[in-house]
Parts: C-alpha cells; sequence; structure tokens
C-alpha cells in the first residue's frame, strides 16, 4: 500500500498543503477504543455534533495537519481517541481572582484553545509557525472546588478529594488544584507550543501547582483501536465505555444541571515499582492480573477480548482466575458502576541507582465519581494483587464543564 | 490517498502482522535531511551496507515494525533520519571497571540494543512485548575520555571538553560521562522500554550521571525530509550535511585508526529564554536569525534553501543580513569547517512562576570536532545576536565508535 513518508519525500517542505474538510471518511470507525469498536464500530456518535470528533487531513495524508473540531455540546478532548501525548496542568488561582476575572479568564483561555486545537495561533502567539501542526490537538479545561466556590457557583457534592485508601502515598505536588488544563496531540511540538501560550495567558489569573507528562504509542505504531501498554508491558483498559455507544453518553455525560453535557475527571498518578515488580516470573505477572501478558486474554481465554469464565477452576480446583486478581476484584456486578479510563503512561528521568521511574497517568471520565468510580476503587483498596507494585501518589478531581458554542465559552454556564 | 488509520480500526488489533523485508522501496528518498535532499535524493548511501539505514514496515503501514539494520561499517543512529523521539544517557563507570569488564559490558549492551532495535526483547527482557514496536529505534553508543582511559585506549587528541566559551553556563550535571547511550525512536513507549532495559544491563558498571529527553515533530506530522523547528519558532538545521553524500561521508566518518567508520558527537544543552525572548518582535527575532520566521528563507531569498546574499544592502546602505545575524557569523569561508546537526527540542516542566523551561539539545557530528566544530563555536561566541536568548548550560564530546558486524561488539576495535 502506499504510505505517506513515500510521498513526502519528494514534494518537499515548500509544497502547497490542500485541507480536505470533508475527508473524515475513514475516521469514524478509527475513534472507538478497545473491543468493542472491534466487534461493532462507533456509531457517529450522539447527535449533537460533538461526540468522537472526526479530524480532517490533508491530501497528503500528513497526520500535522488532523484538526479536531473544538466547539460542540462536549469538549472534545474527553472522547476523542486519545493522542499520543498528553500533558496535563494543574493551576492555583491567585488570591483576589473572583467570579467576573474567572470569566475573563476562561473567554481568554477558550479563545486559545479554539484558536490552537485548529491550528492558528493564540491571539498574543509569538510563534504562530509551531502552531501550524496540531496533529489532533485538544485542549480541556477542568473546574476544582476551589474554582467552584470563587465563582460563587454551586458545586456539585462530589467535587470533593475522594476518600482516603488504604493503598494512597498522595503527595500535594501531585493532588488537587483549582483548574486543569489538558493539552493532548499526536505531536509533542505542538504540545509544549500549545501549553506554554495557554500558561502565558493564565499567568495574570493563577500559579502553576503541578504538570505531568504522559505518553502512549506514537500515531500509527499499532493498529488504531488497540488497547494501549502500560510500562509493565500489560494490555491497560481492555474493559472499556467507548465513545459513541449510549452506554458511554449515559454513565459518561453529566444529564442536568449547569453542568449538563459535561463529566468529572478522576486524575491518579499511579507510581509503579519496576525494581520489585523485576522480582516476578511472568506467570506471577499474569495471574496478578488475571490476563496473559502477550495478548492480554484472560487467564480463561485466549483472544483480549474474550469475557473472563471467574467460575473455572484449574486442575486443583483453585479458580483459575485468582480470587485477588485485578480484572476480578475490578469488576462489579452492578454495571452501573462504569467509567471511561483515558490513561497514559509517565517516565520520569530516574534518580541515581534507579533504572526508572515511571507509572500510570490513571484517568477516570464519568457523570458521577463517588457513584461510579469510589466503589471500584475502595474494592481494589481492600484487595488487588496489583496494589504490591503499585502506589497512588497523586488524585484531583475536577469537574468537566460541557463544550460550547462558537462566542460562547468554557465554563459560562457556571460564572 | 488510502490512510494507515482506516485499516487499522477495522481489521482490530489481532490480525496477522507480515513483516516486508524488502518494502522499502520508497525509504531510500525518505531519510535525508534538509534542502539537499530534496533538490538531489540522497544516494544509497556509502557501499558499506551502512550508511542511511532502510527500515523495513509491515503491509498495513504501520509504523510501530519499521526496523533500521543493526550491523554496519557505522552505527545506524547517526545518519538514519532523526526519529520523533531521543533520550541520552551518559554514564560514569563504576570504580574498578577495567578493558576486561568494558568488553562484557560493551558485548552485553551490543547484544541489547541489536535485539532491542530488531523489535525482540533483551535477553534479560520481562517485558518483551514493550519491544515488539521499534519504530525505528536506534541505539547509538559513545565514549567519553575516562572510558577510553580505562579500557587502556589511546585516545584521540580531541576527546576532551570543549575549550571554554564566554557564553558558557556549564553545569555538571548536564556535561560530560564516560558512556554516551542514545535511545531513539518515532514511539515514546519503545524508548522507555529500551531505556530501561539497558540500564538494568549496565547497572552493575556504570551510574547514570544524566539524562536529556529530546523530541522534534512526531513522523507524518510534516513532510519528511521538511527542517525541524525549534521552540523558538525557528526552523533549524537548514544548511545541513546530508548523510548519503559525499561531504557526509568525508566529514564525518572518521577514515583510519581504531575509530575508523567512526565519528564524534558534541552535545550541547542550550537553554532557551522565552521569557525575554517574548519582548522580542518578530521583525527583531527575524533579524537575529537572517531568516524570516515563516518560511525560514534568509533575508535576502524567498524560499528556505536560497543561498543567503551577504552582500546585499538595504535601501539605507545597511547589510539585509546583519552583520552579527546567526546565519552569517555561523558560516565558515573554510569548507572542512561542517559537520552534522542533528539537533532535539527539550521541554521540562517550569518552576513557579515560568511558563517554560526548553531549549535545544544540540548536537553535531563530525571526524574531528575541534578542527571542524569549535572553530565556528568561537566564531558564534565572540559575537551572535542569538547568544542574547540562548545559553549553553551542558557540553560533553564522545568518540561514536564504529559499528559491527554479527558477532562483534561496539568498541571491539578499541578494547
Amino acid at each position: 500500500m502506499s504510505y505517506p513518508a513515500d510521498h513526502d519525500a519528494r514534494r518537499g517542505p515548500s509544497r502547497r498543503r490542500f485541507l480536505l474538510g470533508g475527508a473524515a471518511a475513514g475516521w469514524g470507525a478509527a475513534i472507538a477504543l478497545g473491543a468493542d469498536a472491534i466487534a461493532s464500530p462507533a456509531k457517529p456518535a450522539d447527535t449533537t455534533g460533538s461526540g468522537p470528533a472526526e479530524p480532517t487531513q490533508d491530501t497528503a495524508g500528513l497526520r500535522g495537519s488532523a484538526v479536531v473540531p473544538f466547539y460542540g455540546a462536549h469538549q472534545a478532548g474527553v472522547s476523542v481517541s486519545p493522542q499520543a501525548h498528553s500533558t496535563y496542568l494543574a493551576l492555583d488561582l491567585h488570591e483576589g481572582v473572583d467570579a467576573e476575572a474567572l470569566g475573563r479568564l476562561m473567554r481568554l483561555l477558550t479563545s486559545d484553545a479554539e484558536r490552537l486545537t485548529q491550528g492558528r495561533g493564540a491571539l498574543a502567539d509569538m510563534e504562530p509557525e509551531l502552531a501550524q501542526n496540531p496533529s489532533r490537538l485538544t485542549i480541556t479545561f477542568g473546574f476544582g472546588p476551589g474554582l467552584l466556590e470563587r465563582a460563587g457557583a454551586a458545586s456539585p457534592a462530589w467535587l470533593a478529594p475522594l476518600p482516603a485508601f488504604g493503598i494512597d502515598a498522595l503527595r500535594a505536588e501531585w493532588s488537587d488544584g483549582d483548574l486543569l488544563i489538558e493539552v493532548a496531540s499526536d505531536d509533542p511540538v505542538t504540545i509544549a507550543h500549545a501549553t506554554r501560550s495557554l500558561l502565558k495567558s493564565a499567568r495574570s489569573f493563577a500559579t502553576q501547582r503541578w504538570q505531568q507528562h504522559g505518553f502512549r504509542h506514537a500515531y500509527g505504531s499499532r493498529p488504531q483501536g488497540s488497547t494501549m501498554r502500560n510500562l509493565f508491558g500489560q494490555v491497560d483498559g481492555t474493559v472499556n465505555l467507548v465513545p459513541g455507544t449510549e452506554d458511554f453518553a449515559d454513565l459518561v455525560w453529566i444529564a442536568d444541571g449547569p453542568l449538563a453535557g459535561g463529566t468529572s475527571l478522576v486524575i491518579r498518578r499511579i507510581a509503579m515499582d519496576m525494581e520489585t515488580w523485576d522480582d516476578l516470573a511472568r506467570e506471577g505477572r499474569e495471574e496478578s492480573v488475571g490476563r496473559t501478558l502477550e495478548t492480554g486474554a484472560p487467564l480463561t481465554g485466549v483472544a483480549e477480548h474474550d469475557e473472563p469464565d471467574f467460575e473455572a477452576v484449574g486442575p486443583l480446583g483453585f479458580p483459575v482466575i485468582a480470587a485477588e486478581a485485578h480484572i476480578r476484584r475490578a469488576r462489579s456486578a452492578d454495571t452501573s458502576q462504569r467509567f471511561y479510563r483515558r490513561g497514559y503512561n509517565y517516565d520520569e528521568t530516574p534518580g541515581p541507582g534507579e533504572t526508572s521511574r515511571s507509572g500510570l497517568i490513571f484517568t477516570t471520565y464519568q457523570a458521577d465519581p463517588v457513584a461510579q468510580f469510589v466503589p471500584v476503587q475502595q474494592r481494589l483498596d481492600e484487595l488487588d494483587l496489583l496494589n504490591q507494585w503499585t502506589t497512588p501518589i497523586g488524585s484531583a478531581v475536577f469537574a468537566i464543564p460541557p463544550g460550547c458554542r462558537e462566542g460562547g465559552y468554557i465554563g459560562e454556564t457556571l460564572f
């Protein structure tokens, strides 16, 4: 088959590039995640025009010009097929920033986000050339409890730190925050530029509290729709809600109130102890999760998306999927206890004597984290073999407000 | 045109993937860098079989399985078209590591590098699944003066820290080192896994001194062969040697002695002060370099690769390209004072009140850095408008030994 690189090298950098606004034919099927997406390609999403986004691309198939629409009922960065890179910024508001100032801040940031995601420089952009390759850039905003308090807005009961879990070793430097900005793109240069542009716009209003840098496989490395692997080598996210399905719409989007069309984000930084994980043979690794490493199939099945048989017993009468295996403990009989995961790996420079400082930026989206996520996490907190090698070191909950129309701004339903 | 994603989403992750060993048809032209590559596509490189590498790819056009051959007269990571991500590790040898131990270390690391770059786990790999998407992974080794001393090997006169430059503000934490390992791939997951695997193999022999993480545009974001942009927004690397040309072979590869087929690497970490750069209007930015920001064309031309006219004067009689402009100062009348640049951007989490902590991992490859690179750097040190916004904060020089054949190991000509 033909291949973008072959063309580009001959045409050179200065040839004109044409955007095909309607060239999204194959993209509808490419947005969905995991098994369900392959078994039954996602519908063209909900009818609001802001479900799974359909990026445009140019005639040469270059990824740089792929654009995710900004305006819509939902913020586009929630349901778009996860980009290769994602940077999460949490900001703390300066003293004295009130509802009026918040309105100005969010108008400014919305303008920046709309322009940057569509491949144009922000209004005050000094390097607009670095905005020319959005590569499916999305910029998503989330509000912490402190921000809604400043705004004088009613805050949902779930917008608060999660209950303490026994496995937690949370650090303030990776937790909480007033304003979350997620900057996600397939291109790391685009993320560096957009992140700086947004911080420049926000700096009269807020100070950075933390940044987390996540990555998945590069776009095009692996079949689109395949489940990501974390740095333990496990497939991570096999059982997941699928954007564009009814389940996703029911369980992820908030149905009414000022946050209608929005959702909530739980973001937890989970350190993975690669050193002690190394002491565990492959059999032990597979037992701890309940899936094979090679394909991600449950230990009772042969393919990744086979339904696990939790009743199956081995020759000695023990369950094939152990009582304390992660996939057994993570499964709830209550189908309302589901959420959408969209995690990223992190890998920071190891310190002296270390060979890695790695982990997972674990994120879930759901209409109500207390009802949907917390019970599952409590069950895992009580018992989960994986807990031996994983430690949550950061945690935060944000309300993700709905999207907006042209002329509006993110958060306008709240201030 | 068809597009990989469209296929993959429908086929799903479990379909079989076939490697096309000889499917490199279009790749020969795609490896070359910069203008010359487009004007005159690179020859199939030198005749050693180890010039610009020709990755294989699978039938679906997935990038993950693209493999750069490991064995050859040169280490493959020097001339391969720069991957999207590159991590540089510098290690310091433990006390007591002698020539014999160095031989063992390099046999081990060579085995790891060969296996990982070809998409197989290292021998002691616990997560071989993370090695399955090499995405043009190359692993390149360099030796500092301390290593050659331990080996009792003759050290070239140029293998020493560069002379001090007035603009330098070097920090030990980003400078020097005994052993350099560069891990470069289009996929960040691959880099995380390979880096950890190599550090595990090396840790009985050496301790990490520094790590630098660099990135360029994602593969496929922009036309292959186009010049990268740095985080100032400038095209960076327009005038460069082109792998596969005679100039490159003459100026980059060492011709004789135990390092024949090798080269040298100068790696400098250059902080870019985005804050003060922001105070400079576009005209000032263009004057400081001597090129336009939009296209990278010299101020006397219209296209990036137009030859600058250093004699041209404006209406008031002043030169169009200022006397202190970067491109004028960087140009030498002595054509032997050229080298191959293969730089990467870096962007670390900014501190409180900062909006970026960004810069360039500036690298040059040349047969003799003292003869080829130092005179140019001295001229820039004396006068270069860009010096106002850039500060070298790390510097190191390494000998890059030649490649090896199957059964051999990197460094075998030295120990």
